[in-house]
């Protein structure tokens, strides 16, 4: 399914797949098939459970940053995620977050988090990271990045640069990839939704290599520069987003990303190194 | 005092800040005064601290990656670190620590941590970001950043741009610092050492705005492009280090660096989002 449509009265794909149960640092929840990877639910998508477990705790403001630590590719099935609240002061908050589930009879950790949040103000401000030169979204055609996996049909995605090679033939090229993407089903951004935009980019290596080898993102940080209601004042509008590499080692790579909205402002930058695999 | 000799004796200050007692997960030791920052001790080596406790911790491998969360200001004395392996796969173990110290007859939180260890292995390896053009750090004269500062006198550095304003005066410029530095003890390199240096740039925004504003680093991540290996060949050699802002806006900034060894090879690259006030 690719669903270009607003939601069909279950509510959008996104917000089923945030759906937590519980409250005071205990939720329970379930992987959602739409957001399906190869293996396992889409990083993306339980980077913003992350986010979405510490809004749902009644937090200090709300989240600035994010780091999650992808342990082991989750399971389709139930999941728990354990939000604590390390230290609050008066505009900060700090959290520590561990997601589990049900491994051979044991709780075992798959990923964990800390998540600060604070009290945003209105003080002096300067954006220096310019939205780059780019057309109009609508000048460049839609792609599906890859036929057999589920989530990227969550996104409506238009590729400026750096497609997934049409052929693997190790013919080495630039890392940089740039996109408009938005939400297939035009759900507003949100916190929730930029964290889980933040991961959209396949794996580096596979365009700088031109070959494809077994990858799995270990750390992703993300740092929200957008507040929350200057995301919902960006309503559903296309993001535009860019990613590249800068080291490639020892089987591990880094991938740097950040995205603007159509009107070139900065919502958040995104850093994460990958694990690869010869 | 400003030691620009070998250590005296008693062992590299460095490694004096660095020494925690214990093994199994709990480690106790002392902030030390040849690293105090303005308020309790520099962001550095506290940092390098969280490197040492999952090193000492018999880890799998070594640190790729570490996301510390800087919840309050050390006070000098005594402090606690647990480290506890949450995941242990074949070739990762992810790491959760927590610094705490006595508060008011409680264990306070001060710090939070996750560290990322792997085996790395020798596979394909390209390196994207080269050695910017630089000249000789023989021909930068060496500066002390802040005379009241007392870390800032563990670094022999030599700036090429990006000096602290001689006045704070409102004139906006660029928030880039570039700078060769090593330790003023040429200890040698390490993974500590490296997460120690990723933290040593002053707060961008008293640049870019050229006005003085409290600040504190609120999350710093790192990923170790170098192994220890590569490092111990680095010696104490200069590193070059560069280091801007993007973004400025809610009472948050974020500083971006890289590290390189002067052979230009990419040692790590470091994020961070700091709090300031007005």
């Amino acid at each position: 399914m690719n669903d270009l449509t607003p939601n069909d009265g279950d509510g959008y794909l996104l917000d089923q797949a945030l759906a937590l149960r519980g409250e005071s640092g205990l939720f329970e929840g379930q992987t959602h098939a739409a957001w399906a990877n190869m293996v396992g639910p889409y990083g993306g998508i339980t980077a913003a459970l992350m986010v979405q477990a510490v809004m749902q705790s009644q937090c200090l403001g709300e989240p600035v940053s994010l780091t999650i630590n992808y342990a082991a590719a989750l399971k389709d099935g139930p999941y728990r995620i354990r939000a604590r609240a390390a230290r609050t002061n008066r505009a900060t908050q700090h959290w520590v977050l561990e997601l589990t589930q049900d491994l051979d009879g044991a709780d075992a950790v798959m990923a964990t988090a800390t998540v600060v949040t604070a009290a945003r103000r209105e003080v002096w401000r300067r954006q220096d990271l310019a939205l780059p030169p780019v057309a109009a979204p609508e000048t460049f055609a839609p792609v599906i990045l890859f036929e057999a996996v589920e989530w990227v049909r969550r996104y409506e995605i238009r590729l400026i640069e750096g497609a997934v090679p049409a052929v693997y033939d190790d013919r080495e090229r630039d890392s940089q990839t740039r996109m408009w993407l938005r939400d297939a089903q035009q759900r507003g951004l949100d916190l929730q939704a930029i964290a889980c935009m933040s991961d959209a980019f396949y794996p580096r290596i596979w365009l700088r290599r031109a070959r494809w080898v077994p990858t799995g993102t270990v750390s992703l940080s993300v740092y929200f520069h957008a507040s929350g209601q200057e995301l919902a004042e960006t309503g559903a509008e296309y993001v535009y987003a860019q990613a590249r590499a800068q080291d490639f080692r020892h089987g591990f790579f880094d991938q740097t990303a950040h995205l603007w909205s159509r009107q070139g402002l900065l919502l958040a930058s995104a850093h994460q190194i990958v694990y690869y695999k010869e």
